[in-house]
């Protein structure tokens, strides 16, 4: 059975076809959140702790860390500050040590600059899962080595230099070019988790199927563990967590080991908590039962992230225990 | 294609693997329903219209109609109504008039009494489900011949007389049998539809992933649509309707293309119209688009069904129209 096996400094998080679905907390992302870009730059990191803490106690067992930030303000002086092969660098391994000295979870250094990866990797304890390498050519012959030289974990994302296909087969196709591509660096099939890219069912219709057909191919042909930006599913729809709701359950039965997702929204937790109960990867339903009486808090007007984390304190805090800073 | 075709007076539906899953509403059934039960003895059938109104107008496009009652006031004086086969024969055409009269969808005559199933085939419109036969022989003695003579479709229950086996197999080798003996009766597979028995995941860890499994192999193998008891699956669970809600896009997924059940409860109806939506079954979301303003009103505090209903009533009151008399 496959097993990706990510580390925190004392934790460890599997992603396997016999696990529960592993979510992966997106919300440390300044990329399209102006307002938490200007506070970085300013090295205000309030939002970024906060977010680490509520995504943790919501039921993310790991977190995604991405940097994609420039800083607006410093450019007007020196004009590297545009650049985010200059920012990224510094920024990610900063974000790094504030959230490590926080959250106990691993981490999944999440950037397009390949320098911002290699600072990640040396800022982050334990096996963080890497995230991404694609199947350009450039991307690979800058990607593998580090995933190789640091013995970790990677996202694959399945489009190549070509763009992204919508044919399902070239998708595949892509994703088996990465994996080969692995191989020849000595990296297992087991350490790539590919993402084969979703598309939105409003402007596909077919989109819902062709994930859940790619999954089930991946899993049975390439045996490798998968992952997505769930959201992606509803963009553009009305009452987007009902569609990603249905959509979770659906891509966990077809094989979807882990997503990129918002974890501070009860529908969606709700929905992956039944799905790993009905793969029969909730034994006797304990964490069901648990989740339950965060949904009748939430029900009784208590807001999701409060309810979770009074939970998690009240069963010992796991995982979302705030630690003295080293 | 597999196509089980449905009919009321004037309305065909489909359940198909190419179709929107088809909801058949459950509520109009007095077993377990002491205070209906009463009603019904005492000739009030304002419940049974009620449900029937509610129940199509909250997206069912069948109706399930069981008799399965005794008269306990009047067996003191007749000791024939303490027995179902004296009783429901008289009540289901009773029952189905009545609906029929209120509401023009394809009702699935329930009932474990051949008398009552024969007797709502005479007193039925269009081509009903009838509900249903077992592998048990003596079952597939009565049934069959009805199911042939009425040339109607049936549900076939997986379970024969060593009763239901935890084994799946099991089930599928019951569920193949009575395909195979419909077929020496001259009724297709395309008009059988398979109910591969869920069970309580409470109880029985493996049970979501048992139903998958056969689900797909019932169509995979012996291409037949499939139904079942949908809330079987979190019987004695905390927040049922989360299980259910994810459940029901699970089995979707795997293939399931009916459930006999509540469609009276926003969760598990949004969930169906989200899983639709993803299967391809719903062109250019407009159901979806739809249906999120019923969860929007419902959002606002307006309850399901009367959200719903006015939904439908804008819309032309599609299957819920409340028609002259006859």
């Amino acid at each position: 059975m496959t097993r990706t096996v990510l580390e925190s400094a004392s934790k460890t998080v599997i992603i396997g076809f016999d696990e529960p679905f592993c979510v992966i907390g997106e919300r440390i992302n300044p990329t399209g959140r102006k307002k938490l870009a200007a506070e970085l730059e300013m090295g205000d990191f309030s939002t970024v702790e906060k977010d680490a803490l509520e995504q943790v106690a919501c039921g993310a067992t790991v977190l995604d860390v991405n940097s994609g930030a420039v800083f607006t303000n410093k450019m007007a002086e020196d004009p590297r500050y545009a650049d985010n092969n200059f920012v990224e660098p510094m920024l990610m391994p900063e974000l790094i040590t504030r959230i490590q000295a926080l959250v106990d979870v691993p981490l999944c250094i999440d950037s397009s600059v390949p320098g911002a990866l290699k600072a990640g990797l040396e800022a982050c304890n334990g096996r963080p899962l890497l995230n991404s390498v694609t199947g350009e050519e450039e991307r690979l012959e800058l990607v593998l080595p580090l995933v190789k030289k640091y013995n970790v974990p990677v996202v694959a994302i399945s489009n190549d230099d070509t763009g992204i296909s919508e044919d399902p087969e070239v998708r595949f196709a892509v994703a088996k070019k990465i994996v080969e591509r692995a191989a020849d660096f000595g990296i297992p099939a087991h350490d790539i988790v590919v993402d084969p890219l979703v598309m939105p069912v409003g402007a596909m219709a077919s989109a819902g199927q062709q994930v859940f057909a790619l999954v089930r191919k991946l899993r049975d042909e390439l045996g490798v563990n998968t992952t997505c930006g769930a959201s992606n599913i509803s963009f553009g729809l009305p009452n987007r967590h009902g569609i990603n709701a249905a959509f979770l359950p659906m891509a966990i039965g077809a094989g979807m080991t882990s997503a990129i997702m918002n974890p501070v929204r009860a529908a969606e937790m709700e929905a992956i908590k039944a799905a790993n109960f009905l793969m029969n990867h909730d034994p006797n339903g304990g964490e069901w039962i648990k989740f339950s009486r965060v949904i009748e808090a939430v029900h009784a007007g208590t807001s999701f992230p409060e309810a979770a984390a009074a939970a998690a304190a009240a069963s010992g805090g796991r995982g979302g225990r705030r630690r003295a800073r080293g």
